[in-house]
C-alpha cells in the first residue's frame, strides 16, 4: 500500500481536557499524524534522540538500557534511523516528568509562571491546580487567570473547579462560585473536574447547592477533602461522587479510605506532612490507587525540600522502592485522573522526560518538556513568557474611612483565640481583659493580642474584632491579605495604630504581608496578584518571606511561622473558635459569638 | 443542614457509555442519589444486605470479613441499618464480576441472550464485545442488532465498533463499514471506541481511510490486533492509536508491546490459547495493564472451560495469586476501558458480585448482577426476554440458478490449499490434478477435495473453486455459513452432488452448518441469526455442535474441529492460500490467482 500524506486538517485543541481525558486508553492528541508514524517507522529523521538512557519502564516497574525518540514534543519509540540532535545519556536514568496530584499554586506566593520557573528543575511537568484562593477573591475571573496565565507554559497546569466558594456564609469573601459556575467552569479547556469537596457535611446531608455542583461535574473526577470521615457518612460522600482524598492523616484512616475505592492522595506540604505516616499504604498493589501531592506547599518549602522530587527522595529514604514511587507520582496519578498522553516513556506519550544523575536520592540532573530540555542542574533554562492581568491587581478594596480597632470595654469576661503551636486548630480561652480608659487594650504580659480582620473585597468597612493568644508579639503588629478562605485582611498587633499602620501598607502594596514597629514597616512582602501571589521569582519571595518571619521574631513572636499561623485564623471551618470580618466565629456551633461572655 | 430530598430529574441514562467512561474516578450515573445517600448513612433500609463474605478488596489485593449493602442496584457500603433482604454467606468469599476485555459473541454461535444465560452464571458480568462477524454480514443492522438483543440483560456487554470490514477487496461482504459509520455508531449508547485495528499495514501506510477511522475513535479507546508488529512498525501502529494488543502468542512479545505502553490481553480462547505463554507477564506491577479475553470462544469451550473464570482457575493452577488474577479480570480491565462503576466492591459501584465456595479452583456459586440474584450452582435463575429481529433473519441470498462446482480440466499442475493440523494458517501446494471426462474431480486417495466459496450476501453468483489437502473426507460434503471473514457459504466434499444439497441445506436453514452424505443429511446446526448465531440455548447448540463432528469423522475427516478449520479457509488475510468467492487468493501476494499454475 501507498504512503499518503494525511492532511493536517484535524487539528484538535490539546486543551480540550475532558476529551484528551476522556480514555485511559486514548492517544496523545496530535496535530501531525503522518509525521509521527513516518519518525517512527524511521522514514524521516526524528526531532531529537537520547541515547544510551536507563530507562524507567512504569508498565513492568523495571529500568531497561535503550533510547528514547522525539518528534514534535512526542515520543515515538525507542528508536530513530536519524534525528536532528543527539544526546548522549551516558547510562543515565531517564525517567517520566512527575505529576502532583492535588495543590494550589496560591499557597507558593508565585504566580504561574514563576512557579513553573521554581518547580520544573525539580522535575515536575505536570501538576492539578485547586484555585481555591484567587476563587475566593476573584471568583471566575481568577480561575481564568490561572488558566491564561499557565497556558503557554512547559509545565502542564491542569484545573480542578473550586467546589467550596465562599467556605461559609459567616465570613464575605470576594466572590460566590455557584452550580451554574461549575458547569461553566468545566467547559474551560485543562478544567478536569470538581475541586476538593470541602463540604462534607452539605454532601451527606444532600444540600441542593452541593448536590447540584456534584451533579454539575458528573462524569468528572471529583477531589474529596473529608478528614476524620469515616463509616456510613464516608460511603455517603463517596456515593456521591468524590473519589479521592488527601486529608488522611493516620494509616488506619487511609486504608478504611482506600478500601472504600478512595485514591488516597499522600500529602506532603509546608504544614501538613503525611508520608512518613502513609508510606505503608503504598505497595505494588495499591500503586494505581495512592499518589502524591503538595496541597500547600510555601516557597521556603520549595527552596529547602523541592516538590515531588523530594517527596519521593523522602519516600525512597523511608524504604520505598524508587520505580514503585515514580510509578505512583506518574503514570498511575495520570491514569486516575484521565491524563493519558503523560506518566510514561512510550511512543504516543508527551515526551517529558527526567535525566537524573542519581537516582536513590533523585538527582534530576536535566529535565525535558514536550521534547525541550527546559532544566539543567536545578536552573530553568527556557525563557517563560510572563502573563499579566490587571484584573487580578487592584483587588485590595477597602472603605475610605480609616479602620479602628478599638474596643468599648464591658464587664465580665471575654473569649480568647488561644493558638495550639504547629497547627491550625484553635482553643477557645476565657479571660478578664485589660482595660484602659474604658477601652479593651492588647495585654502584652499576658500576651493577650487584639486580632482584627477587615474586610477588603467590597470596602464594606467590616472589621471583625478579637483577641488571640500565643504570639507573644513584644511590640509591633503583623498584617496580611493571606487570611483563608476569604482572604481579607488580618492583623494582629500590641497596639491600634500599628495595627493601622500595617493594615495600610498592605493596602498601598495591593495585598501582601507585613511587620510594623512604632509606626515604620520592617519587613513586606508585597502581593499583588490578588493580594495572595508574588510577582517576583521564587528565591526573592523566599527571602522576603524569611524577613518577615526574622522580623516577627525580633519583636518577640515565638512561632515558627507566624504568617502562616496568622492566615489560618480566619478559616471558621477549622476548630475552635475564629474570627472573620463579620466577627468571632465559635466553629463547632458554626455561628458568630460575642467576643464579651 | 436539613435533609432535602433531590428531585429525580437528571435522569442520566446509563448506556451513555461515553460518558460512563469518561473518567476514572467518574461515579456511577445515578437516577435515585438522595435514596442512596440515606441507605449509606443507614437513613433508610438498603434493598439487599449480604452478611459475613469474605470480601475481595481490590485495591489492596487482600480479603477482609464483612457486609455489602445494596440500594437499586448499587453497592452502598459495607453495611446497612437495615435490609429488606439479608443473606448469610457464612464466610463464602465474595469477589467483583468478572469482564471478558475482547470477545466476540457470534464466535459462541449464540444469541445475545443465549449468551448471557451462558456466562452469567460463570462469573461474567460485562463483557467487551466486538460485533465484527455480523457487521461483515449485515454492516450497521448488525451491529444495532447486538446493541438491542443486549440492551435489558443483567450482563453488561460494551460494543466496540468494527474497524476492519470487509477484511479485503478480495472477497464479497454483505457490508461495507466506513469512517463515517464509524464516527455515526460511536454516538450509539454502550459504544466504547474502535474495534481491534487488524489492518496494521494500513495504519502505518497511512492508508486515507483506515486513518480516518482511527481519528473518529480520537479520544476513544481503540483496540490493536497486530501479531508479530515490532519494533519501528509496533512504534507507529501504537502512535496512531491502538493501546491494547490481544494477539500476543509468546512471552517476548507481550513484553515489548507491553514495554511499549499497550495493554495486553491475554487471549485463552478455543483455537488460540496463550495463558501459559503469558502468564509471566502478569505481576502486581503490570496488573493495571494486563488483562483476560476470550477473543472466539466455541459453545464446546464454554460447556467444558468455562468463561473468565475457568482462564482465572488456569491462571492459578499455574501459579497465579488469586487476588492478582481476579483483579486484572475485574477493576483493571474496568478502568483501561474507562468504565469506572465495574470492577470493584465499594460504594457507589454496580452490585456485580460473585459468591465463590471456593476460591482456588473459582467455583462460582452464586452471581448478583445489579444487586439480584441472576445465577446459582452454574444455572441462570432469572428470566431473560428474549430479542427477535426480523431483520438479521433470512441474511442468505444466493442466486436462484442452482450453482455448480464443476472444474473444466486444462493442462499443467494446480494449486492445493494444504491445512497445517491446528492452526489457521495453510501451506500452498502444487500437484497433478485427478481428471475425469474433462472434469478436475475430488482425489479421495490423495485427499485432494474440491472447495468452494459460493457468495451469499447479494445473490452475484460468485462462486470460487478450489482444493484442499487434508479433511480426509471418504464420503460427502460438509459445508457452513460460518466462514471468515465475509461469512460466504463454503463447502469441501468428495463429489458435487453432496456439496450441492449441503449448501442447499444451509441455504434452507436460514444459514448454519451441515455434514450430507449421499444426498442425506447427517447432521445439522441451523444459524438463523445473520448465519452465525442460533436462537437456542447452550446446551443444544454444543450437542449440534459435537453431533456435527462425529457426522465429519464418520465420513472419514481427521481434523479436531473441521467446521472450524473450514471457516478459516475463506479468510484472506492469513497465510498462505485461501478461497474467497472471487476466487483462490495468494495472501502473501495479496491477490488473486488461477486454480491451475
Amino acid at each position: 500500500m501507498s504512503v499518503v500524506k494525511c492532511p493536517d486538517s484535524m487539528e484538535i485543541t490539546r486543551t480540550a481536557a475532558w476529551l484528551r481525558a476522556t480514555f485511559v486508553v486514548i492517544l496523545p492528541l496530535m496535530t501531525n499524524d503522518s509525521r509521527y508514524v513516518r519518525v517512527a517507522r524511521g522514514i524521516e529523521p526524528a526531532d531529537l534522540l537520547l541515547k544510551n538512557a536507563r530507562i524507567l519502564d512504569v508498565f513492568s516497574g523495571v529500568f531497561f538500557a535503550g533510547n528514547v525518540a522525539i518528534c514534535n514534543g512526542v515520543i515515538t519509540g525507542f528508536g530513530a534511523s536519524a534525528a536532528e540532535e543527539t544526546i548522549d545519556l551516558d547510562g543515565a536514568w531517564l525517567i517520566p516528568g512527575l505529576i502532583d496530584a492535588h495543590m494550589h499554586i496560591e499557597s507558593t506566593q508565585l504566580s504561574p509562571v514563576e512557579f513553573a520557573r521554581a518547580v520544573l528543575p525539580h522535575g515536575t511537568t505536570t501538576v492539578i491546580a485547586d484555585p481555591h484562593e484567587i476563587a475566593n477573591v476573584l471568583g471566575l475571573r481568577g480561575i481564568h487567570y490561572m488558566l491564561e496565565a499557565s497556558k503557554n507554559l512547559p509545565l502542564e497546569v491542569y484545573v480542578m473547579a473550586p467546589s467550596c466558594v465562599p467556605a461559609t456564609h459567616l465570613e464575605t469573601s470576594g466572590a460566590t462560585i455557584t452550580s451554574e459556575d461549575i458547569e461553566q467552569i468545566l467547559t474551560w479547556e485543562r478544567v478536569l473536574g470538581l475541586g476538593e469537596v470541602m463540604n462534607y457535611p452539605g454532601v451527606i446531608n444532600l444540600v441542593p447547592e452541593m448536590v447540584a455542583k456534584l451533579r454539575a461535574a458528573r462524569g468528572r473526577p471529583i477531589d474529596g477533602h473529608a478528614p476524620g470521615l469515616s463509616g456510613p457518612d464516608l460511603w455517603a460522600y463517596i456515593i456521591s461522587g468524590p473519589r479521592t482524598d488527601h486529608e488522611c492523616t493516620t494509616l488506619a484512616e487511609a486504608q478504611e479510605k482506600l478500601r472504600a475505592g478512595m485514591h488516597i492522595l499522600i500529602r506532603e506540604g509546608t504544614a501538613t506532612r503525611n508520608l512518613e505516616a502513609l508510606l505503608p499504604l503504598l505497595t505494588t498493589t495499591s500503586a494505581p490507587f495512592v499518589h502524591f501531592c503538595t496541597d500547600d506547599c510555601h516557597s521556603e518549602t520549595l527552596m529547602q525540600d523541592g516538590h515531588i522530587d523530594g517527596i519521593i527522595n523522602k519516600a525512597i529514604r523511608l524504604g520505598a522502592a524508587p520505580e514503585l514511587a515514580i510509578s505512583s507520582a506518574s503514570i498511575h496519578t495520570a491514569r486516575a485522573y484521565g491524563l493519558s498522553d503523560v506518566g510514561a516513556i512510550a511512543p504516543g506519550y508527551l515526551a517529558n522526560l527526567l535525566v537524573l544523575s542519581d537516582l536513590e536520592s533523585m538527582r534530576v540532573d536535566k529535565v525535558f518538556a514536550h521534547g525541550k530540555l527546559v532544566a539543567v542542574g536545578g536552573e530553568t533554562v527556557v525563557g517563560l513568557t510572563p502573563y499579566d492581568d490587571e484584573h487580578v491587581r487592584g483587588s485590595i478594596n477597602v472603605s475610605a474611612e480609616p479602620l479602628s480597632f478599638a474596643i468599648t470595654a464591658r464587664a465580665g469576661e471575654v473569649r480568647v483565640i488561644d493558638l495550639s503551636p504547629d497547627q491550625v486548630v484553635t482553643d477557645e480561652m476565657h479571660i478578664d481583659p485589660l482595660i484602659e480608659d474604658g477601652q479593651l487594650m492588647s495585654d502584652i504580659e499576658r500576651d493577650i493580642l487584639k486580632l482584627a480582620v477587615a474586610e477588603r473585597h467590597e470596602a464594606t468597612g467590616n472589621v471583625g474584632l478579637g483577641l488571640v493568644h500565643g504570639f507573644a508579639l513584644r511590640k509591633g503588629a503583623l498584617a496580611s491579605s493571606v487570611a483563608h478562605d476569604s482572604h481579607n485582611i488580618i492583623v494582629v498587633g500590641t497596639n491600634d495604630s500599628d495595627m493601622a499602620v500595617a493594615v495600610k501598607a498592605i493596602v498601598e502594596m495591593d495585598g501582601g504581608q507585613v511587620v510594623v514597629r512604632d509606626g515604620r514597616i520592617l519587613a513586606r512582602l508585597p502581593l499583588p496578584i490578588a493580594g495572595l501571589m508574588s510577582d517576583l521569582a521564587l528565591p526573592e519571595v523566599a527571602e522576603m518571606g524569611r524577613e518577615l518571619k526574622q522580623a516577627a521574631a525580633r519583636l518577640g513572636c515565638t512561632l515558627p511561622a507566624p504568617f502562616m499561623t496568622l492566615s489560618f485564623l480566619a478559616l471558621p471551618v477549622i476548630p475552635s473558635l475564629k474570627l472573620t470580618d463579620r466577627g468571632l466565629v465559635d466553629v463547632n456551633k458554626f455561628e458568630i459569638v460575642p467576643l464579651f461572655l
